[in-house]
């Protein structure tokens, strides 16, 4: 992004880290940042930059702030824990001008809502950037991040979770998946990454699986249609809390296309727990794989 | 089978009702059936057919009583709810005599186990056919069983869950799915079908997904690498009452895959709890789907 040094850069935040880190990262090269922070999701930490709060449903201030801001780059990031009730949101005349276009998003569901809101923005004349293109550090590179190498025997536990993950993205249902002893244990879908770790624990409690010792590995993958732009896969420290907790050895992701957040505590607890993060690079498209 | 009417068969005997139903069955053809029960699994109902009872471990045995009955077709059928324990299993002088082959079983782990022993079988001179093929009854034929219809919406989250349920068999991970007014919610791994529908409940009652009424799909399809002669995925009264429970309309299946263990049960409490049960064809291999 050389080119946009200096570059005006508005970030809409919800919660979380990430968007200080990109704040910080754009403002290091040089760029003008200016936050729109999500009401009850981004944290008060956005107050350090020229900012404003936005509420759901307030799309015509939104519209303005983003307008007024200057700038045509725009970085949707951070959690968003609520998602928005609709019947009982109070619509701003912007938002209730663009209804159709609202309604539109809103009957299309969950997967698609996201995407909807970068083409409302981006119909509007502004460009939708990643976090992890203004701070490269956010996604995993190639090879082994932190002190733990994973053991040649975990290539193929890498290999089949990986395999799982993409099966099970390309299908529209999950990111990650979890491989033990050359068989895929457990794949996710609505329940979560969290969730998918805490049913291997209750599974090997239970003695449904069995194994000796650390083995296994979690998978996470970006589904091919997934917007990277603003819908990334993450993984943080509690992920790594969750792999040892559930007797596994590491997690593998894709290069560039899986978010590392709180890379720093990642970094620490996977050294400390013994658990190995590993970026594995995407085969060409059209390669065996 | 109408040509092997009057062939001895020989049933090799877990749990359940199913091994009764193809000793029906098989005698009703006019067959002669001698039943091999595997103690601790095989019900005493078996003893109403000329029998034996042979122990994990009693290779030995088990070869002399599947050459003195004198047939050469063979069926294995019923659930295995205990893993024999290898390291304290006492085999018996024909185990030894095989060991190698054995240990090459057991190395191979769970997957290829049963048609590890299908392959030792059939080495020996034997046809080993599958419960379906004697009592084909036992399998879903197209359409609905039962009173209950689907809608003509159910065939969007049908079709999805059926793709789903494909995609993770080809994956060798898992045979169930469930989808959701066209999102797929849950995917079967190790946890099994029953631990997977009540994540679902879970995941409902929880809040994370969210649904009116009865809405959504179970499908349930064979991996295309099973050996359906051994290994059959099932659906059986506990799926009914589960799929009700997670507030699903009902169950996909491929017509001629999956095992419907008893049927009168399974269409009685379908029926009661207004859940549909589905027999849909397997799109013929090449066609798109």
């Amino acid at each position: 992004m050389a080119d946009a040094a200096g570059e005006p850069l508005t970030i809409i935040a919800g919660g979380g880290a990430v968007p200080l880190t990109v704040a910080k990262a754009a403002t290091a090269a040089g760029r003008r940042v200016f936050i729109i922070g999500l009401a009850g999701e981004a944290g008060a930490e956005i107050t350090a930059y020229p900012h404003e709060w936005v509420k759901w449903g307030e799309i015509g201030r939104f519209e303005s702030l983003l307008a007024a801001n200057g700038g045509r780059d725009v970085v949707l990031v951070g959690a968003i824990r609520s998602r928005p009730d609709f019947s009982s949101l109070k619509l701003d005349f912007g938002a209730i001008r663009i209804l159709p276009e609202v309604m539109k998003l809103i009957a299309n569901g969950d997967s698609s809502l996201l995407s909807g809101v970068v083409r409302l923005i981006e119909a509007r004349g502004y460009r939708v950037l990643g976090a992890h293109e203004i701070a490269t550090d956010l996604v995993a590179g190639e090879g082994a991040i932190g002190r733990i190498r994973p053991e040649a025997s975990a290539e193929r536990d890498a290999q089949l979770a990986i395999a799982a993950a993409r099966a099970i993205g390309s299908i529209d249902a999950g990111q990650a998946a979890v491989a033990v002893n050359g068989r895929v244990v457990a794949l996710e879908a609505a329940e979560g990454t969290d969730q998918m770790l805490k049913r291997v624990t209750a599974l090997r409690e239970s003695g449904r699986i069995k194994w000796n010792g650390r083995a296994g590995i979690l998978a996470k993958c970006a589904k091919p249609q997934q917007d990277l732009r603003v819908d990334m896969p993450t993984i943080g420290p509690g992920t790594i809390e969750a792999v040892a907790e559930a007797g596994l050895t590491g997690i593998a992701v894709e290069v560039g296309r899986v978010m590392i957040v709180a890379r720093p505590e990642v970094i620490a607890r996977a050294d400390r727990d013994g658990v190995f993060v590993i970026g594995l690079r995407r085969p060409a498209a059209g390669s065996a794989a």
